[in-house]
């Protein structure tokens, strides 16, 4: 691992030292088949990054043209301008931010790196916008359900999930101090405003979706518990049934007969989905359950996996599925 | 404060060293209405309870014909008896448990003491049962809205809801290990089967209620996320006039602008409400967010407040209000 | 409470929205000897502040000739000016920052305020210091053990300490990040530097003081362990005896048969003091250990207090003293 | 891993599902020189391992002869009988419980395996007591300096120390819930009669110690901080050098320049060790910290890096050592 194997593909890391760009370098050093080039800071520029053998350097004095992929993982907005420069020298980009997703406005030219779901366009992208990790978690569950018209799609599909702190950064805030939300437990973005809901709408063409997200008091890991209302002759095991079908041979998505917890999936780039009935209702509603790690499948595992796509490896190759 | 002033009523614990037990003393101890005669404790007879000057007693032991009346704070299935006991010698009983409470074959006899709603049958009442923690968010959050006719009855409410791990008990299981919960986040009950669903439903008769708790890393509170479809007509605004309407006077109950976090109301006898309007829906779901903590207005704190109506206090005297 | 009686005596607090000034006006609202006829803050004036009826205003617009105590709860380095400001106008000072503690070079007319060993200077005091809270429980338990001659001085008395973040303030930073804190547990101000040694050996005359803090993964609370070296006749018996004849008859310290917990003491202003004999070693140590809340005992617990001195009340009115 | 590569050497489990043998189990999927013949549980057989293809059997159904060596993971207590019926069957053994520790009276015929220091009794050894996880840290700490003769040993030496609650085990056990650890800590232990002492005095002859547990609201990690009286020409600077010296080529500790953090070892079979010199005393001490994952180097990482000693694999085989 990053021994300069000269057969290993050259990749760099433009913003290394957030929660983000450190879990795709914590990944990235247990990959064979890449070694990490350059990583970049602009504060800790000259301290050497989580990685043997790798100094932080500032982004300007990365050598970008050496490398055959860029993970920018850099604040929301910063991103476009960097994505051009790199793309202009030839280099292809897996941007973890916000900045290319569906209804960003900056869409066109970029594949919407849901890998599960679009290996063939991802594998030929010069530019994936990777996904927004509460939406990996609502799509990945509920595509294979509406493809398969399992959904009443006349109904709300309601959404209520949870999220640990480090899905907001690690730029430091007030409300993200420990004392703050040690022993708290809160509702955000009300009013069906988040910003990941343009993606889940693109993915998720035609479904009445209601998203409410809340701040859990634990630093990794989301939760998402769909309230799915399906048609009369649908329950728990037909959508197993779907997902299996769609996702049966992926190291990446693990279909369970109960339903996932956090501690299910915290430290890996897994997905784990589960699905139960309801009694005693009028009309049909399966509980799923969707559970991954933020910094994981949400964010640095799902990056590496379009990676894996873009430059031709195995779709899991390098990720963690093991708890 | 419990120094033995005649004119103080005496009332007696089974039950002191749970953490319900331990509530409840802890919020007697600020009642300058009430001297607590005695406590008990299986386990810790002979030790000193956590008020100045009581020493618990095994519950055998116990003067019950010495007090006005009891609060059972014992494990579920063991109250029936005490409750029995306690009437036979002439003593009223607030119930904490589940033994009384509507759907539990036992209910004939007892009041439903969902303090704010029903205090004239409450004060006559020999036997209160107090309602569960869960269930009392939900019905005061729903239960104006439901009688004001502003929910669409037609459609499922769902209730996505989490509490802190003292709901639970403070019997050893290896679930409730500390290093079993820190760091995770889960769902369980799933399927719509929670007991405090047949108290729910016998409180607010008609509604189609999908109820689904969540398990949080926290020690004390309650967070209801309600996903209430409203007529076409009715909005946040109206919703939060409705709850005005019906507990405008109240000390126990406040209604925000925004949505209540945990952090409003843990250590509180208090229940708030908050409601927003969501966007971008085919047809209209108000969010309604519910904050209590579980041992306060969920147990202890309408434990005592039913203790008030019943003894002729002020209803909120004693309760804490404020964070 | 704060009903605008007119015999309470008029207080105001500078710097009302950090976790300090949080707290000063905590247990001031349940103090019925004086109101809060202002408190400040520069971010959120115009708002609320957490007593009814109090509405944040800047610094500069407070009334400050209007009261007959100030406590100054600013970020260290900005209450001197404040001080001067208010002794001037003839208003009586509290400050809890380090502005004026001995070693700060501003000592010369302020009166370090350790209430439970200094009444009588703090009684007459127009500037009172308020103790670091690590040092109020340094020097309240090594006091007596040191005046009554039970130290064996030639040693070293090591104090190992470990405090909760709010005793950081809560000015964002990334350390203080509850993605950062949450599981860790770290050594810091190492190299027997930290500020409150000056503090500490002022208190203590003729000690070989040796002091390193922790910080801890919880909100509140502060728990020294001191391996405190005896002569050879002293014991931990002889050590409680010290502390209950210096403390005998305070409410706002209290002496255990064993060793506290922070359990024990978050949420009041308590110090808990317990000692016990270590088994084995070449000369003896008795391992004393306080626990105080580090807002409470530590800051607001012990400047209300310091008030009461001043104003004349009994030195404990308006403090918590039950868990 | 655990294919059944038939050049992997064959070991087993007793004791697979508390935190100890789940951890070990973690390591071993990790080594590709083993694979798992078997792994136990009384109450869970049946159901799978957490490692693919391996299926929980009682003790008594396990194939003990058929593996090289055992991990004994079992209660304190009840492995001195399995490790006799192992070495019966030829079988060698890696006692993780105390049952064989010096002090335990049962220590004639066991290795003492601090791995580190010990290497070459445990290469032949067909017993290894593995170290107790305080005990792991302050020997491999101060061993150099005692050997070196940097240590002042007419002082005491005072060890701080705190761990996580799964150093406490996984039986369910009121104090260990979450609602009792979350937002505490405290010393237990005290007195200086902590089991661990035997192997540390054991190990470190002649030095005067006082040992002082805490309990931590973390689920891993210990941080010990070590008070150390040194010579007078001695300083952190010679403290890092004797490390250096005695552990310069292991992967398994880190000597680093300033002190370590739990932060810095949660997750890792490492041993981190920092030493700070301390200004201002009467006579030098030098405050040594060291932390190591008492799942980790304090327990399982150690036990299998004894394994690779016995069964003749680099020392560092498979083992964690990046955060």
């Amino acid at each position: 691992m990053n021994m300069h194997n000269l057969s290993q593909r050259p990749v760099g890391v433009l913003g290394a030292t957030g929660y983000t760009g450190l879990e795709v370098l914590r990944v990235l050093r247990e990959h064979d088949g890449v070694r990490v080039r350059f990583a970049t800071s602009e504060g800790r520029a000259g301290e050497e990054a989580c990685l043997p053998g790798v100094t932080l350097v500032s982004a300007d004095e990365a050598p970008l043209g050496e490398v055959d992929l860029v993970f920018l993982c850099l604040p929301h907005g910063e991103a476009a301008g960097w994505a051009r420069r790199a793309l202009a020298s030839g280099v292809r980009v897996v941007d973890l931010t916000a900045d290319h997703r569906p209804g960003s406005g900056r869409e066109d030219g970029a594949v919407y790196g849901m890998a599960d779901l679009e290996g063939p366009d991802v594998r030929e992208a010069r530019l994936v916008a990777n996904p927004g990790c509460y939406a990996t978690g609502v799509e990945l569950a509920l595509h294979p359900l509406l493809k398969g018209g399992l959904l009443d799609e006349g109904r709300t599909v309601v959404v209520s999930a949870a999220s640990g702190v480090t899905g907001a950064g690690r730029t430091p805030k007030r409300d993200l101090l420990f004392a703050e939300v040690a022993g708290d437990f809160r509702a955000y973005a009300t009013g069906n405003g988040h910003r990941h809901l343009l993606e889940m709408r693109a993915g998720l063409p035609g479904l009445d979706l209601l998203f409410q997200p809340h701040l859990l008091p634990v630093s990794r890991g989301i939760l998402e518990t769909i309230y799915a209302p399906v048609r009369e002759d649908v329950d728990a095991t037909a959508v197993r049934a779907a997902w299996r079908e769609a996702y049966g041979g992926a190291d990446t998505i693990r279909v369970m007969d109960g339903v996932p917890a956090l501690r299910d999936v915290v430290g890996t780039d897994l997905l784990a989905l589960g699905a139960v009935d309801n009694a005693g209702l009028g009309t049909p509603v399966v509980t799923v359950v969707a559970a991954l790690d933020n910094l994981g499948k949400g964010a640095a595992g799902q990056a590496v996996q379009n990676m894996n796509l873009m430059l031709g490896f195995e779709p899991a190759r390098g990720l963690r599925w093991r708890v």
